[in-house]
């Protein structure tokens, strides 16, 4: 890449950056229907390049059965949490079925993987709604779930920031260089202290959920900036199996929406099950 | 196969079922800690069959952490349901985690495919457990579970046996020769006489649940009827698939446990749906 087309693609990355953040701050802000709308088309996007990609590595996933389910799953995960359970057995009882009618050839392989599309990406994210909009089952009030969200956007864009920028900057030995050539342990590092100090400032500003002590906001500011990592590394596996760089291309300069949301797709599940645990 | 094998089978296949139909019903009976255990075994052994299909096709799939997932499915939907919905959360985390660590070539088919048996499998599997265990979610008597799962049982084997009886005798026109080469319209309507039969038999001997009307039964007989045979459509098109004709070995002249138990693979959870809607 020569110098002008790193500058415009700096330019594109700064322009996403500074519409972005505020926008989707709001929208965490705002919630209801703005924020599950936005969750929503989210997963049905990058799930749709998840499906691209599996066509690329000679896959045939059902693509019209994935995208219903990841709809009904965001839609139900907003209205009515409670029946998700049996919504599951309702999705993987449609998934099986429809292998009786599609060719026979790789039916299993391909019924897999449209499977793995949707649990791997709208049942994620679907937690940050569940967070969101639900947290009296966790004894908060509904103000808190905002909170919560909130912390956990800032914490994945402090922590992948940063491990950018030293990464870049400081970073010589890479992590696995076969998966992923441009992480290093001082990136990764660097994240993690920037997710802790992150889990100070909240803190300090007192800008989260009243249930959360110091030692839960420091200890889920830690899981987020492990697993926001690993879910970053989940995905750069799957490309790699693939054999493509970026998921996609619709952000300018920023890959697809798969590879901008990464990070979010496992994180908020350990979030998740951290704060059960810690309410049960 | 020649006369003489053909009556050795015959008769092996007759110990399975003199001995198999009544234990079975014994445990269904005794329910508790003896009815989890077999139908955990089965799922274990089914799903180990699976995996061992999906070798064949040429897959990698993670088998120990398929069957730890598996077991504790079972174990959890005995002893407590209501976790089973994070520990969907923490199974998927740990499917996905685990591609980390294996090579990256096919990661993400092998990661499908185990992910797929234990769906597919322990998961639908222990729908039994929850149906036999948890009959007062529906408004039940605790006895009440042990007929549910009762007719369900019956429902298939007399659906089974009609569909296999008529389908030798009178069966001419195939219902998918390229998938399965035995199944006829003829066999597959005689099963679901016999299923609606055995809703009658059931009704005038009032074994069945006190919530259960006629109607009920009779659609229960009929979603057990068509979905019996469904889940031994599925199995099939996974076996061709891989290009085999038994799923194992294990039960003498009866195939493999996965062979055996198919029409128990989603019945079940229709069946579950079904009196959740009932009950809403």
């Amino acid at each position: 890449m020569n110098e002008k087309s790193g500058l415009k693609n700096f330019a594109s990355r700064l322009i996403v950056i500074l519409l972005g953040i505020p926008a989707i701050l709001l929208l965490i802000w705002t919630g209801g229907i703005p924020f599950a709308t936005f969750i929503g088309l989210i997963s049905l996007l990058a799930l749709i390049e998840f499906y691209s990609l599996m066509i690329q590595k000679g896959f045939q996933p059902w693509i019209p059965g994935g995208l219903a389910a990841g709809l009904a799953w965001i839609v139900v995960s907003y209205l009515s949490p409670d029946l998700l359970f049996p919504l599951i057995m309702l999705i993987l009882l449609m998934f099986l079925g429809i292998m009786l009618f599609k060719t026979v050839a790789n039916a299993t392989a391909n019924t897999a993987v449209t499977m793995l599309g949707f649990f791997y990406i709208p049942l994620m994210l679907s937690i940050l709604i569940i967070l969101r909009e639900s947290p009296r089952q966790f004894g908060g009030e509904y103000r808190e779930g905002s909170q919560l969200v909130m912390i956990i956007f800032a914490v994945i864009w402090i922590c992948d920031s940063l491990a950018f920028i030293f990464g870049k900057w400081l970073g010589r030995r890479k992590i696995a260089p076969h998966i992923s050539p441009g992480k290093t342990w001082v990136g990764c590092i660097a994240g993690l202290a920037g997710a802790i100090l992150m889990a100070l400032v909240i803190y300090y500003l007192n800008w989260k959920p009243d249930y959360l002590r110091l030692c839960d906001l420091l200890a889920i500011a830690v899981i987020v900036g492990i697993f926001g990592q690993s879910g970053d590394f989940i995905e750069s596996v799957i490309k790699r199996d693939v054999g493509v760089k970026d998921s996609g291309t619709l952000l300018l300069g920023h890959g697809g929406v798969l590879d901008r949301f990464d990070s979010f797709l496992i994180a908020p599940a350990f979030v998740y099950l951290y704060i059960l645990f810690l309410k049960m």
